[in-house]
């Protein structure tokens, strides 16, 4: 308990890629690392041992849904988030920001919080940066991400600066609401895509003392290029001994480019969300698996993987699955691009551990490019 | 080898009831036993591993799917069917008469064979015994059915015994046209649903010498009890010394019921489609997930069992689950349905063998009633 919330930062590299280990309530968290995405209190077609099996240390859950089906008192009831989906790892909630200003029909944002429609049935909805804290704290996260602004890309200087104010003043104010002890507060910071304005929120967001922090306001709608130099400008300008978040990012290639700033956390529906749709990552570049060619194809997905999928099941039977349909080949898919997202992730800490990191890096942008 | 198709009964009860061992080129099957059914090559939601954990000991492929897409051919360049999908136990095969009669549309019926038209895209198709027995032979299925014709229900005596006769004599082409001894032919009895043209068809199909016979032409749209009383009328009428097999049947009480008439073994759909849409099978009746009252219920499915499912989920999230339309949910419902269906098999082998036949049978037809 006393440990909950340190960071360590185990091996630095000559670039900004680094390992560190953070404590939470529910045990150690090795970096760099992926956070498999588990929206609505699951990963999708994945159950917990798998997870497990394939390397996951800590798993991310989305306020947003939560908070509106099954509803974050229900799960409170049931025991917390951990016990109702059987997972006993840490959890990171995002704090419903993003999804507020994405999906949902917004009403009125104002400094106080932000009204909105929900996107399943239209029910009105008020959030504010203490209820995000309470819908956060209600399902017992280990890390509760703080309730930002997210602006629309692009916009003004003149709406980023306003925005990134009104961001650093909700951080404040959920500080103030935190109420449980065993969660870890991590403040985002936000400031557009322009170096200045990035920083600007940078530095007020990260004057707040926090046990994280973290980079909101990637995957808007930005050329990918845009978001690779800001997180090269900015990473490594987040305070060095607090683990630093990079949310809903990315590729394989995105990922390692990342670390190569000085990022240690990562987030994205991608790899569980494509893997549904037939598209497997492997050390050979990605492949859709509907594709003819695979029709009569004995060879797994990737020679060089040792995910179940890999071992025991042929491209040709993948493809079956795939056309059928067949729910085994979204559990097979899945459990692959996971056990892939989360061994490049592995090899990442044994690189820098090693003092290998930019003969790791290198091969992968070659393999991934 | 030499002990492929040898059938051991070992245990009989006063009833009809009996337990016994069949032995197969991928091993030896207990009965009584229920099939789970793997129509495209998976059992839908399910990995070999899971279906093995849960007490599976022979699973069941459909023909006609499996001839459609991807090929049979296919599947014996992969290696055949166990090799494609992971599964080393025994598998039965259907004919694909079944569903050429059901779910295709049909162009002619010959004695030569039938012409019909695929349900997926309308190509035209010819199967006739022989080429029922390649493609089950292709699959390299361990359990082969001999190709019947499905009757109608109802149908007229006259059009049941024509039928029936034919049955027969595609029964011998089908035993002519096997060439590989690692598969068990199956026949199959027809004969509609009165005794004495049931009768003829039993009498004429068990007098060819075969490892195993089974009953089909039910689950065509007559009445259940229907399908009760000519079960217990016909089952102990089959030869004693092969396993008795009934095809496509059923409920846990229609189980029951057909073990006491001295079937052996069974498949069906049921258990894993109906977990699918949110039903679930327990010790103290059927549930729908689905409804209301267990939105916030924190209790197992079932406190009497002993599931994956029971043993880490509440009813809460499984509810939870299903609502949302979770993969998770349908492999959690499936796991349950198929774990369920396996104990009710498995606890009526160890009543059986332990002379507590009656007793198990009465407190499960008044638990499944």
């Amino acid at each position: 308990m006393q440990d909950i919330g340190k960071f360590e930062v185990l091996t630095e590299s000559e670039s900004h890629a680094r390992t560190g280990r953070l404590h939470t309530a529910h045990g150690e968290v090795e970096t760099p690392i992926f956070m498999p995405v588990g929206t609505k209190a699951t990963v999708k077609a994945m159950l917990p041992e798998e997870l497990i099996e394939n390397g996951a240390q800590i798993i991310l859950g989305n306020t947003y849904h939560l908070h509106l089906r099954p509803g974050d008192e229900l799960i409170k009831e049931m025991g917390g988030l951990h016990k109702f989906m059987n997972w006993g790892k840490p959890i990171l909630t995002d704090s419903g920001g993003f999804q507020v200003f994405s999906l949902s029909q917004l009403n009125n944002i104002t400094e106080e919080g932000v009204t909105f429609k929900s996107h399943i049935d239209g029910t009105s909805y008020f959030i504010s940066p203490e209820k995000s804290m309470e819908i956060q704290m209600n399902l017992g996260s280990d890390i509760i991400m703080a309730f930002d602004e997210c602006l629309k890309y692009p916009a003004t200087e003149d709406e980023i600066r306003k925005s990134s104010a009104m961001t650093y003043r909700w951080l404040n104010r959920c500080k103030e609401a935190m109420t449980r002890k065993e969660s870890l507060l991590f403040g985002i910071v936000q400031g557009g895509l322009e170096y200045k304005t990035r920083m600007e929120s940078l530095e007020q967001i990260c004057s707040v003392d926090l046990p994280g922090f973290a980079l909101g306001g990637f995957s808007v709608g930005e050329p990918i290029e845009l978001m690779h130099k800001v997180v090269k400008e900015v990473g490594h300008e987040m305070p060095k001994h607090k683990p630093r978040y990079l949310m809903g990012v990315g590729t394989p290639l995105d990922l390692i480019l990342c670390v190569d700033a000085g990022i240690d956390m990562f987030d994205c529906v991608m790899p569980t969300r494509v893997a549904r749709n037939g598209t497997l990552y492997t050390w050979q570049g990605k492949i859709s698996i509907k594709r003819a060619e695979y029709k009569k194809d004995p060879s797994p997905l990737d020679p060089e993987c040792e995910c179940y999928t890999c071992k025991n099941y042929s491209k040709a039977y993948l493809r079956h699955l795939f056309q059928m349909g067949e729910i085994t080949g979204s559990r097979l898919n899945t459990i692959h691009n996971l056990h892939f997202y989360l061994k490049v992730m592995e090899k990442a800490r044994a690189a820098i551990n090693e003092g290998r990191w930019e003969e790791y890096r290198d091969d992968c942008i070659r393999r991934f490019s």
